[in-house]
């Protein structure tokens, strides 16, 4: 019996969204629950079986989804399990993909978010018919997934592709992860605000209607609708960020060697801000064989499908983790 | 008909090592010509089929030969040609494995010296078993040979794993690629010489047995033998080699976390002179749920046979390159 259909679950901190997506990439339906609602694992488990199943009743696809991909925050391809996600109230592993197996009886795959996008790009997207590119999500950290000869690099672990915590400036700002100058703490959209911060602060002379707007309230889209309005220190900002992230794409270039980089997420959407230094420095700083034959390109995913999209592609591939 | 052996075939600068390995990875008889003395590539490959072939009637190898593996540098593992080597009299492209090919009658794979250096790890070496490691090589340069998931990485373009090119100090040392700061300007052979001139340079008033060592002739072993008579200059670049190897491997683990790094060439044999700084740097500099959990091993093979090893290994997987 061929399946037509995959569930798709994209696990954020607030808000889980699921879909039912068919071989070409359409979402069928969609619907979401609140992350944050339930204390207890199990109890948003529940909720999660139970509004999902409505989904497929509505769409007449009970008994045919082949299979359930999930992205979630910290999340272990290798495991089903959720390991310590900082951005979730529940703590410790979460047998994440045994509990949906369970419930729903079809084979599960988890992977983080990151990696989720990438499979979603090359599954659907800016990435079609690539072996080799490399997936970077600038959103309020930098995620990764690197694909290699058209296999996501998953390392010894399931925990490969943390390209964020790459260190862009050794001894540079403080990151959640406990470390300095990681690449997430200059490139993200965070990071797009502190270096904002530090260049009001550097620059006390040079005049900004960023001034006028409460350092705490300040947003990367604020630094955007600056640096589109001509503002002299946001449209540093964006050159600065650009910069550094050239620099970091060269690096991980001379890694793996990809066809293509592929930007996701709010900063990716800066257009020629970020794009122009981005390419520049890029260029500048690639080896010299690789020089002119990378690219840089934007996700093809519209935003609102592609976490239940790219979260989705796993479920085509994905084996029993109860049955292992 | 089972082929019992492979013919492994090292290109070095000066010198062409060949040798015929069996299966559980004995050199079985091995020979060598000088790389450096023909002009023309075409008598290079005349020699070295004239001198392999001595050796294969000597050894009653003829018509037993499964294909042919060849590490050289800056060869491409997809072309099967040398592309622009640096340290080679011949410029331009060589299409080493198709001459071969056409000579031997057997499949050749051709790829780069740390490439091929993993996959004799991985074949006979420190990386048995392992799907997950990255190997790197601490000769004259850094190079270095990335495996994920049981594949060696190759790229889009069979020139990924430059490791050695990717920037330890932005701004840093010039590098013979033409770029500042890469690991192999500090972490290599000559960048241990090139730390030991700028540290005598700057601390004038310290007393160091290399002073009576005139600086164009000062070598790594000269430094690693100060070091090892308690100099505290050489102690110092040790230290300092360690810290910088330390922190990349970090960033590296960061990228495809590997279960091992394997350490070959001159310098992964100064023991705990660069190992105890390197280890503490690099558990120091890792994301906290990597640390204690990424071994750090020198490579198990013979030098002598290293390079041999890891090229022949690679035959037994060879296609043909003139029938694609």
């Amino acid at each position: 019996m061929n399946k037509p259909y995959v569930l798709g679950i994209d696990i954020g901190g607030t808000n889980t969204v699921f879909g039912i997506v068919d071989a070409r990439g359409t979402v069928i339906a969609s619907g979401s629950i609140k992350t944050k609602k339930h204390e207890k694992f199990a109890d948003y488990i529940d909720e999660l079986y139970q509004e999902a199943t409505k989904l497929l009743v509505a769409h007449d696809a009970v008994g045919k989804v082949a299979g359930i991909g999930v992205g979630a925050p910290n999340a272990n391809y290798y495991t089903g399990n959720i390991e310590d996600a900082a951005n979730l109230q529940w703590k410790g592993n979460l047998p994440l993909g045994a509990m949906l197996e369970e419930r729903f009886g079809v084979p599960v795959a988890v992977t983080n978010d990151a990696n989720a996008a990438a499979i979603g790009e090359m599954t659907y997207g800016a990435a079609r018919g690539m072996k080799d590119f490399i997936m970077i999500t600038l959103g309020t950290g930098v995620g990764s997934g690197v694909v290699c000869g058209g296999n996501l690099i998953y390392g010894c672990d399931g925990l490969a592709g943390e390209l964020g915590h790459v260190i862009a400036r050794r001894g540079g700002r403080p990151c959640g992860c406990g470390r300095r100058g990681c690449l997430e703490t200059y490139c993200s959209a965070t990071g797009v605000v502190r270096s904002a911060l530090e260049f009001l602060d550097a620059q006390p002379d040079i005049s900004s209607t960023m001034r006028s707007i409460p350092s705490d309230e300040l947003t990367s889209k604020d630094v955007y609708d600056a640096a589109k309005a001509g503002d002299e220190i946001a449209l540093n900002v964006f050159k600065f960020t650009g910069r550094i992230l050239g620099e970091m794409l060269a690096d991980f270039a001379a890694f793996t060697s990809p066809e293509a980089f592929i930007l996701f997420g709010g900063l990716a959407k800066s257009g020629k801000l970020l794009m122009d230094p981005l390419r520049e420095s890029f260029e500048n700083n690639l080896l010299s064989f690789q020089k002119g034959k990378i690219k840089i390109l934007a996700s093809e995913l519209k935003e609102a499908d592609a976490a239940v999209l790219g979260a989705s592609a796993l479920g085509w591939e994905a084996k029993s983790i109860l049955n292992k």
